[in-house]
């Protein structure tokens, strides 16, 4: 029989998801795992708040920093949830690990820019930081690289790894409407924040989730500064519709790869074959495949957010910690990570999807092709769709394979011909 | 730094794959986890076999019950990938385990059949029984359910868990072959033998599959006789093409759930809705959806089979025998699986899919309705295809939902019919 002391600052969808669990489960942990799990102490901003459990019932704790001794009582695990990159969950994290406690964390804001060093500060400590839930909600895909296929070499790894982007895009598609309206209800229902969104749609929250998975795939050093990032505020429904006639969907893609002993990480939307699983991950799932030299596709799919999934993960980390006496939080010794140099992405070749927006004159759709065959861009598929602003057609183009710096040459170029009228868009295909 | 002495007894494409990732990867394995493998002997029924490795670079035992005893050097760990449920391997897992030795397997005939008494043993001797590549090839299920997820209530597991049938299903319809066609062609090309292809090709080997999964997500005792089996014989490729027509695709699938403190599993044919992933799992890929009291849905899908796949299965098992102290090899102590009484499935209800042949008697078909509505058998779609054969035309019928027991009942009533020519065939639909 085991005994761990847990306390828990942040009381969200998913610090309240872990204690009604825990409350909930008590009985069915002991007898399956001999765990008893005790919750010596809450902290939140607001006490009051209406949560699916009684406060009453468990210690509060004004100030979250206080969780650390309760009555001289040290926890033997900080659940931290609160969020946000710097500030209170980072000096609470900080402060828990250096007193030899372990640190289970849902907070990839803070992990992608102080991993490194919290990391190290874990390891000095012999105690663990684990962080499941902090990339694709209840998906095990930290586990699953750190400790069921660590002894593979991975060749890349590539996901859906922001349910709020993958659930607008879902329905930008399924109700036929804009971006912005579909954003504004995600916003109305309460599924997003103004502040929460801008990380989202941005894609950056996608990629702090990356930073993470590329240090335990490749071993790189934990470092934001490493991904190329681009979020999906110019994603119109009219790419969407014809992209999805040609056999594709738009997804925002996260992907993480070593070439030339560079790694090149990146974020953005990407065309996806409609036959390949990764293209029908609807709404707010998430999915990461992961390629090895031993599996050609490992894939997996999941609610990618939510409380009780979410909790699922905080869970798995509570039982690692109940069951591993060596206490490591990556898989890797904090010296053996390597630094990598930033692969240019733009050395890289891929078909691409453009949309030019031109103004309505005559032989338009011919100067194009024109300017596009004399700018080395060899077209497979182009539309000219009908629209009601006469003077802003769109013409929709697949191209065959082309490095990207001489695409964006050749669009650079193209963008400067008075008839094209605003920024094209392009987008590669998978 | 660790050092791990293992010896593997059985040299197919499994065994073989081993060998040559160990060697490869030696140095990468060093550097990533700190552990020196050492392969201190090899065992199989033929040595001069050509393989991917040189034989004459290891230690060769005749006897493969020798390698737990090599010039009185005891070995950490026996891999153990001879198969076949009882004989040789049987006997050498056993004494293994009893001399303390760890086991590494991939054989799930054997656990299926003899894990109870197997996990008892290396529980008493404080080693670990490992079979990660016993189920699903390289796709690490096992240690999603008993280190990931372990804190989670399964409610239900289900997949596919044989890449030969899969295979087999998937040909029929890109091929629009038959089934005897398909499998006399996978035999050909030395994809199944006759001998797995009865094991394979019954659902057997699924069931095998299915009978360790139960035991990890759910804590029943090891047990293959609560497993329902049915295999994919009957399914012909009219009933592909009509089903895919509908929206469904015919898949082997294996399905475990509680119902009323009892289980059910079963691997049977079913019929799945193209929009799920489960449908679009392609040849030899297996594929495995998990919904816990906190997970909807977690589902993972990679390669069931093939050398290289399931070697990573193996070395997952070694990597967590070098890390844990704990070496429990399914989750829980032995004594606590629980017996469970086996659920009647004809208590189900379900919509079923029905194909009828019958003699090309004028009004057949306002007969077999006539009688379909006299047996309860409500009818959502019904077809009547053109066949060569007069006298055995095929009648294609999905019904409305409707319990198992109802519907078999009227169907025996049905098949007495003078007009009816043969069995009927009955699939359920997901």
């Amino acid at each position: 029989m085991k005994n761990l002391n847990i306390c828990i600052a942040g009381l969200g969808n998913v610090g309240s998801a872990v204690v009604g669990l825990i409350d909930k489960n008590s009985q069915y942990i002991k007898n399956k795992s001999n765990l008893t799990i005790n919750i010596i102490g809450l902290s939140a901003k607001n006490r009051d708040k209406e949560r699916n459990f009684n406060v009453r019932d468990y210690k509060w704790i004004e100030n979250p920093i206080d969780l650390l001794n309760i009555n001289d009582l040290k926890p033997d695990i900080l659940i931290e949830l609160i969020g946000y990159e710097k500030g209170v969950s980072y000096e609470l994290v900080k402060t828990a690990l250096s007193q030899k406690i372990h640190v289970v964390t849902g907070n990839k804001a803070m992990l992608a820019m102080y991993g490194q060093e919290l990391f190290r500060i874990a390891e000095q400590n012999q105690v663990s930081l684990l962080f499941e839930a902090a990339v694709a909600g209840g998906i095990p895909i930290i586990k699953t690289l750190k400790n069921n296929i660590f002894l593979n070499k991975v060749k890349k790894i590539s996901g859906i790894l922001n349910g709020t982007t993958n659930y607008i895009l879902t329905t930008m598609e399924t109700q036929n409407k804009s971006f912005e309206d579909v954003l504004h209800d995600a916003k109305k229902r309460g599924f997003t924040s103004d502040n929460e969104s801008k990380l989202d749609i941005g894609g950056y929250d996608a990629a702090h989730k990356l930073t993470l998975l590329s240090t335990i795939a490749f071993g790189v050093n934990v470092d934001f500064n490493l991904n190329k990032v681009e979020g999906i505020e110019k994603i119109t429904i009219e790419d969407i519709n014809f992209v999805k006639h040609l056999g594709f969907r738009i997804k925002l893609i996260s992907e993480s790869f070593l070439i030339n002993d560079m790694i090149c990480s990146s974020t953005k939307p990407k065309l996806i074959p409609l036959d390949k699983p990764m293209a029908n991950v609807d709404g707010a799932l998430n999915a990461i495949n992961v390629e090895t030299d031993q599996l050609e596709n490992l894939y997996l799919e999941g609610e990618g957010a939510g409380g009780l999934a979410t909790a699922s993960s905080i869970l798995s980390d509570i039982f690692e910690i109940s069951n591993n006496s060596k206490f490591t939080s990556i898989g890797y010794n904090i010296n053996d990570l390597k630094k990598y140099q930033k692969f240019d992405s733009s050395n890289l070749e891929s078909k691409f999807y453009l949309r030019i927006r031109v103004k309505d004159q005559p032989g338009v759709l011919s100067k194009i092709t024109t300017y596009l065959n004399d700018s080395n861009i060899s077209v497979e598929k182009i539309l000219q769709t009908p629209d009601k602003k006469e003077n802003n057609i769109p013409i929709l183009i697949i191209t065959h394979k082309i490095k990207t710096s001489e695409l964006l040459n050749s669009v650079n170029k193209i963008s400067d011909l008075e008839f094209v009228n605003e920024n094209i868009s392009i987008i590669p295909i998978e």
